[in-house]
């Protein structure tokens, strides 16, 4: 999704009671790049001083305040609002939050859209619910439905930006080359051959063993460097030793 | 994803300073439904009493404290870290959180796994990184990368629960027959009549425009209901306020 179209979302957080969950919404969408951020009615006027909004003070400085929902959706052709509720009497569509959002993703590109949240206590009002054109539920387990404030929104506005084609970004090391691991064969070969350990597991398939065994390491060529350095110093020392008395 | 392969994931946080975000983890994990939290060497060791577990004082009260992350994750057979840090020589394969938890999804059936978590200020520390066998990262902004742990915890879950064939879940209302619209059409016509409406705006296709308007409401049976007998009720006041003189 495109910036731009971040930039149709707003946040309305009506009645919220706890500043530090008003700046912890803040720090949320400053992490996933939504920038307008509405308050309808908080508890605290001094809002605005949340020490939690770490990285977003910035946003939650230039935060819009409102009176009343009705002003604060104005602007707004989809208002969708959220609830932890799932089996009140709802006179609204009631979407999980995977399905729904896919649907604002989809008007965001031209369309301004308000996603409402209510206050820590009693979620949104029933007078708050009734600006919604539908609500939308986190899939929270029945024992414990209800979450956090700052919490429900990084949840939310993640489920935005998450992005369903990001596969394998690793950037996955070079595997070592049948070369190395043949070195690696050989060395390990030697160690055993010195340390004893050959006489004590006699073999006549110990070449081919420790060949499958170091195979399926899977060393990246990187790791197999450090593995033959090692293998070469405790050789050189398990020879070096051997003249010597025990 | 069942009950019991969630029962498979353990939640490690290391040297978390603020029992506030320990507390505000282990209610997010609740909410998901994930209950074996882990704590290895926490700054305050009252972190149990945290406040903010709401719904998950029991899940506080059982988590299990370790002095080392080696004896947090022994158990485990896969390791993941979490970390902000894009660009950081990493020794270890990074990847994104809808990648990463499709990963731990497949090894949750059969085997017991890890999530680490470092301390707010610092993340994870480089002896901690060492203990995992991968690392994953929050597709957060540029400009704002760090999360709260309390929301990086939540959006994590989240993301391992999160259903993405979970789609059109609403109770849609049923719509309206055609025989209530038919109503509701003909008893608007009577409205703009008796209003002296259609005098004013004179229209030899009246009756169409308004079959037309009435069916893209779109109505449910319910609302169409109510809307009739507004409408009625309107009628019925305009018709007998007919005779009196205004």
């Amino acid at each position: 999704m495109a910036a731009n179209e971040f930039d149709q979302l707003r946040v309305v957080l009506v009645a919220a009671r706890n500043p530090l969950n008003i700046g912890a919404a803040a720090r949320a969408m400053s992490n996933f790049g939504f920038l307008h951020l509405r308050v309808v009615n908080p508890y605290e006027a001094a809002f605005r001083e949340a020490r939690s909004a770490v990285g977003a003070s910035a946003l939650l400085a230039s935060a819009e305040e409102y009176k009343t929902v009705a002003e604060a959706v104005a602007d707004c052709t989809l208002v969708v609002g959220t609830t932890a509720v799932r089996h009140r009497e709802l006179q609204h569509p009631l979407r999980r939050l995977e399905y729904g959002m896919r649907l604002i993703r989809k008007k965001l590109g031209s369309n301004r859209v308000a996603l409402l949240f209510g206050s820590e206590k009693f979620g949104l009002s029933n007078a708050a619910l009734s600006h919604c054109h539908w609500l939308m539920r986190i899939p929270t387990c029945e024992e414990n439905i209800s979450m956090n404030l700052g919490q429900a929104v990084a949840v939310c506005l993640y489920e935005l930006v998450r992005n369903p084609k990001a596969v394998q970004q690793a950037e996955k090391q070079a595997p070592a080359a049948a070369r190395e691991a043949e070195r690696l064969t050989a060395l390990l070969l030697d160690a055993l051959d010195a340390s004893g350990y050959l006489k004590r597991h006699p073999s006549p398939v110990a070449e081919a063993k420790a060949r499958r065994f170091v195979r399926r390491l899977k060393l990246s060529a990187r790791d197999a460097a450090v593995w033959l350095g090692m293998l070469r110093q405790i050789v050189w020392k398990l020879r070096a030793n051997e003249g010597k008395p025990r």
